[in-house]
């Protein structure tokens, strides 16, 4: 079976209290066994992890790198400044795994910052504005 | 079985002949028959159009609002500046459809102006950077 | 009897069923009918047109500055790009005929695009924020 | 009868002498004159008024605001920069009266700091590009 | 004889007729006979085309693109905004044959915006300011 | 008793009626009396003023100035371009006396242009969010 | 007795050591214990951290939102580009309580960068140029 | 004997007090006889005012129109903004009259803001960096 | 027979030395003799030069002005700075004769900064993209 | 007799042939004779030079700061980008004595780019818009 | 024998595996032991470190600051955002040591981001675009 | 023997007497005669020249590209806006020498304009803000 990644940045073990007109009404825990369910129904092996941690994210991004597993990441509000964590997701896609860019909502409906995304360039692709289903998306088509 | 409109923006006919390296090998003939065949395999009615014409994508798009149809649009170079469009886009997705709007490459990892797209607020989600599969997700989206 | 032209650009034929809190409850075809009789009663022979297309507003603003007519005009979203319109609205009146811009919603209040108007610099002058009656002020300065 | 109150920012008691090309040869008392007749021909007791300052015109919006009558007003530079006179106008039109903004010509055509009006967020509607002809299409949809 | 396709955007038949003090007084009928005539003394068989529409330019460079054939191109105000007729130019150059872009007059001694063009970058050359000569330089230089 | 003053800018009178739901509903006249009784009860004599002139503000900073007497001033509109005004405040604080900028609701959770303080860098602090209670902290460390 | 949380971000524990012009002389040491004393004397348990690690200040205010307590925060450098704290920081808020942006001198007064405060928006209010007195006017807010 | 007004924008008054590093140790009264004593010398009879209002400026400027006055004008901190002073400038110079804007310091040794003049445009010539030598230029240009 | 002048910016004597790829494999001394050569037979007697020194393209800029002599001109990277050089090209077409500015490659297809030219707003026309054919086509031009 | 050093920048020995609706009809003869004349009336013994070398430039600042002798400068194109003279300007001043930049035009009534000036933060003042006078200004200036 | 730190940024311990092209082939195991060997043949006892994390680093600046050692430190990603580490290298300069700032490509000849420093206003000096030898270079000159 | 070349833009030659606390008080001889001493103590043939003249820089470029031999350059104020000499540097890197653009401070810790360079994406490395010692650090680099 093959294994996946799932990283998530800052505050998004919050979901659910945190804004739920923007970002729906399931939380975190729902998120973890709804991707680790549905992956294994695509034949995928599914880990699930949430960092507020810059570095520990990168070290996730090097350790995907290391193991060859391919990464869906949504950044949250790193996807706005963190070029250090773009920089790590530049390590793992020139290492040969891909990475999914995915938002649970469509940044460019929301705030002006939110507009830029210094991650994109480092991704493989994004996926954006479909709620949890942004995450299924990014790994179904990992699953192909 | 649920019909869905997929409509691509100028230029696309020549997919296939216009820069293979961002593109790829596949041409406008395959991309058509493949999402017509995915699309039904997912209980889709597909109907794939392509015009150089902004106003004919307006009058697509209003037909959708009308018929009460999803769409998956691929809107190329009119992303960029096409306010008429992105208008017309708000007309369908308030009449109560969903939008998805598809890009075969990564427009960030590209040209400057290309990072900027008009099309996106008035969206139901992005999808971006998969080739051809951009346009299944999308599809695979909208049969659920 | 004076003949004036009214030129809609696109999507101004969903009126009444696109975000009727900016733009109001009527539709398009008490638009016309109400600029046709109210024209009327100024001693006017109104001609309402729309389109969605780019050309076929040049062409009619071509129409109108052979023919010598005077031009009510709302560029609905081309405002914002077309300076293809722009430079026929400058043919429209080197040619004599005066050219009346006009907008249902007063576009300073919207979005931040909304604010910049390529066709104003090209335009005898400008009404907007009344509704339809932003129409009925242009015929009156048009009739007088 | 009902009553409107026309206010003009600074300079404008110099029509006439300013800039003829642009403001045309007419002078401020016939504007005067103008206004209050042509206004008493659609119902309207008009005032006109003229200030050099801010703040005396803050306070005449003060004024129409708690004897809630409608305004045609033309800030003439202050339109560029007094965000002091914005919010007097917000005060007025939150209260009730409507309140028309109106330049005797087209500020797109001229300087590029022109171009931009503070004011025009906070007003109901904008004239401009019509000479004198500015006000009288303010005060008669005022006294529609 | 070797084909050349010289293809005008919007507004340019009504040259002439348009601002002569910038675009000469000389009318579009003129600059077709010339360009048959000239482009016939360099033995080349010229057609010459004008359209105010987008995808009809953009059909044009296809046709040119699909048949070999060199385009002298004066993309008038699309020039500084339509990244779909310049992907259309791409696709064009891409496969073969040359453009070149032309203007009548130099656009960097007009308005601010006249001085960026989309198209550029999509050209194998640029010729501007000269006139109707703009065209014949071009037609010389595909004639070589 | 150690004086006081308190100066408010342009539009504060108007408090209670304007925009209630970013200012309160509380009135100017109640902000006098509370300033008055709280800064008697930390041992200062309060005076309060409020103008919507540019130049009557100005006076009373070199008033102060003169004076000796620390100032908590909200500048309200004139936060945002009164470069006159902040010469004042400089000449003020050059004098001696403390000057603390206050604004009752969060101007970074508003309009663009709100964010924006030409006075700050003439300030001894800021103190901004907090309704009413912005004037009484600041009063409060002027009495330490 | 109410509980508030006082949260210091990087560098502020070599508060007295670095740039004392700009900081003043006291150190971290009397910081802690002058809040501590001080907050105690309004009837607040004031607890004070500082944490150079934007992943541990984000935990402290989560744990604030989970426990319901105020949070006086100096965010010092991550005040100009830690959208990860303001998003945070919106949680606690979203959450209920309170939270106070304090910067002990005042951030326009330095260099350009310190202008901008991508906190802001997120917090209930703002405090600064008073010293360690910003903390103190904070404290004594949250005990009202 | 000629008469010449010399003009100064507000908080001149306080020349002397107000940073003295830039402005020099000589107060107001010391500019006010300087200016009689030395303007009298060139055959000029120069009258000196102040006023740290907007419209009062205005109003002179007016009335050096009327009485056609040259005018040597200080704007002080209205240098950086008042498009309404400007505007009265041009009233000015339209009717005759020369305008010489004057600055005691180098403008462009100072902050970023105070580099950019909205004055300057609608002034005949400009003098600064000299001090109170600055006016005795301008008078004595104004004496030729 | 007629006499033009062709002058080279700095660097361009290394022509076929620099950036093959860009400038081409022919080096100066062949554009030298193929610019004699062919100016020639279109009846031009053609003198070229070539200077890294600012003031010697503008001392032979005023020579030209001097004899009437038209002037093709490749400014190279003065072309993106040099306002010197454009007041003396200004110089040159006040005086009579016309400038044409050269590019041998096409600059908008390079760095971001060569997109900008200082030089064309003083030029009759411009020619880019050609190679040597650049510098031919003007000399054509000119001879007509 | 004290020396003045009058330098003049590129072109301007062109003076009276190049655009005389903007620098007058007099030419550069005249000014130097003016210049001499009228500074000898001053007590100075002026020396007048021109150059269209901004190395010449450089080397006479540094032979005035090497003699102790006060420059007036007109940089003319130097003005809007020569960092390098800007620098040799501070060498001067740095050395004791004052540099005047003039100017014949005043530059903030002409193109946008000639409003930014490099040379005037390094400057002891600046007149400008007197045309020669702007130069005999200075020279009193240096005399007193 | 002299301590010297040297500090490595995000993603630095990925060196070799990515982007040879940029980077060079040699990895972060040889640059620790170049730059020991080195750095002891210069008399210096170096220590390497490495992190992800930016309070780490933090951390170590301040270890340095209260120890008296100079740093090496190239910050990777953090360059061009984390105001929080600049912070700590100016308590670190302000306490004595010496901050020489690295990197190993030249970042001007990279992507536009990566041509600003947070950093550098905040080291005593910059040493680029030398691979490993950028270090050696910095360990010299603290070595001297 | 190795061969280097040490250029020096403009007003370097005036070392020491030129704003001493920012390039110290060594002047111009004392760092020639360093930079030939020490250089030869690395094995180094050393030729330091000055020139205040942008083409003469240039010459010594194209010379060291004719010879091949490395060079060390301080451009000074040409590092800002030169592109002529940023050309000749990437003519000189492309023939194979090295090129190091050296810096006696850091111009990041200077004015604005400081810290853009033109010449750095040209350049082989920098290094800044070692006094003297950037030059040694570069000959040193060099004689690797």
């Amino acid at each position: 079976m093959k294994s996946v990644m799932v990283l998530n940045g800052p505050n998004l073990q919050r979901l659910g209290s945190r804004e739920p007109e923007i970002y729906g009404q399931l939380d975190y825990v729902s998120l973890v066994s709804t991707l680790e369910k549905e992956g294994s129904s695509f034949g995928l092996s599914v880990t699930v992890r949430q960092s507020d941690s810059e570095s520990e994210l990168i070290s996730w991004l090097h350790e995907a790198a290391d193991s060859g597993v391919d990464v869906v990441f949504n950044p949250a509000a790193f996807t706005h400044y963190s070029y250090a964590i773009a920089d790590a997701c530049k390590v793992l896609t020139t290492a040969g795994p891909r990475l999914i860019e995915v938002h649970i909502s469509n940044p460019h409906a929301r705030e002006e910052f939110r507009r830029n995304s210094v991650i994109t360039p480092a991704a493989t692709g994004v996926i954006a504005g479909f709620g949890f289903d942004s995450y299924l998306l990014a790994l179904r088509q990992l699953s192909a």
